[in-house]
């Protein structure tokens, strides 16, 4: 038997548009002071822990980057090799990026703007090319090749997610290495929701907090996770998985 | 015929023993402020030049690490590909790393001291392991299995950098992308002197500024560049090549 290996999930701290309660989605905006301190944070409690990550992947958001550099100088393994990816991203929240949380609750419903943030399968409506919070033209999604979403539900992001995680991720973990993810809220959500096997319905009531490494034991022969994931403060986690759930609330 | 592909190389700002005058090579210290500022002026250089990196290599050391992430933030390219490998380091000082520069100068005399400094091929004495400046054990370094240095001449420094060169940063160029190294003022002293095929006598004479783009036209049918490098900013670099070549000096 092989010895099991370590993955290391890291949601970005606070941005500019999280204080701001916007939708933000693809839209790139910068860490604040604060998401930079839980940045750093992360990367002390990893150091730690004695844990030692070898490879780290990124989506192509500068608060994923930005976290991960961040985390990993705290943990004294800046100089690791790197990966990014356009399916790492958050979720593309489609028509609703750059519009405030609260403004989009009032004009459009509780239900619906539960719907649209909760429900595993219904996406927000399409973005307009030409709409200023669009990708369609940034350069750093020239690899993405026609597969670039414009609004994705949950289900549209495990669907984008899971090859990369079956072709490169998980083969990485099994050849030995400490695997490290800096990503999104729904990014890790759609992972974790994989790799526990949560179902559609309740993997609505799953909120990741920022900047807390979570930590799974991944099995080598079926790339699952041996027993549940475990945040390395698990106070602090649940502090701010409950901040989370309250957001776009009055 | 194809275009010519476009290089970049930027040496990393201020460090914190630039300023200490220690002699640094291997020892994995912090950019000062300064430093910090100069990484950041060379993005905005390379923004406002309109070039566009595609794929970046470091060398594994902190402040050539942290130089292009500033550099490719400020550029508005920090989601490209890294790569980083030990064959960029600064050339390795052997046993003078960590010693200050006047005092070896005053201990050694200025004719030893400009021969370790100036040389093309007499290294300084090797580190002992148990040198607290040895960097034996850094886990960073266990890729470089049996090839690790304990003192190095510009020499051996072309030496271990020229197969990384011929292996993996030239075929990227001629790939099509365009490359930005982010390293040292040894081992880019090593790459110009492989592509602009100065002798050994007259690269003691070549000091390379911080913080400036240095950027060359390669040839993708010879690998070599069409014409000399251009620095993007000459008259910073030229002053910033004359404080270079005065360090050590009272």
């Amino acid at each position: 038997m092989t010895d099991a290996m370590t993955l290391i999930l890291v949601r970005h701290g606070q941005s500019e548009w999280n204080e701001k309660n916007l939708f933000t989605g693809w839209v790139d905006v910068e860490l604040t002071e604060k998401g930079r301190a839980e940045a750093t944070r992360a990367g002390e409690l990893i150091k730690e822990s004695g844990l030692e990550p070898d490879i780290l992947y990124t989506s192509l958001l500068t608060r994923a980057i930005d976290t991960a550099h961040l985390a990993l100088k705290a943990a004294g393994r800046g100089w690791i090799d790197v990966k990014r990816n356009w399916r790492l991203n958050e979720r593309h929240y489609g028509a609703l990026q750059g519009k405030d949380k609260t403004q989009v609750r009032d004009e459009f419903g509780e239900e619906q703007f539960m719907t649209w943030r909760r429900s595993y399968d219904v996406p927000p409506p399409a973005i307009a090319d030409d709409d200023e919070f669009s990708q369609v033209n940034d350069p750093r999604y020239a690899k993405a090749e026609g597969e670039m979403p414009k609004s994705e539900c949950l289900k549209d992001v495990l669907e984008r997610f899971l090859p990369y995680w079956e072709e490169e991720i998980a083969p990485t973990l099994v050849s030995g290495k400490t695997v490290m993810i800096t990503a999104h809220g729904n990014s890790l959500r759609a992972l974790v929701k994989h790799l526990e096997q949560i179902s559609d319905e309740d993997i609505a009531g799953l909120n990741i907090p920022t900047g807390i490494p979570l930590v799974y034991k991944i099995d080598p022969a079926t790339k699952m996770p041996i027993g549940k994931g475990e945040y390395l403060d698990p106070e602090a986690a649940a502090a701010g998985a409950a901040a989370v759930a309250s957001q776009g609330k009055h």
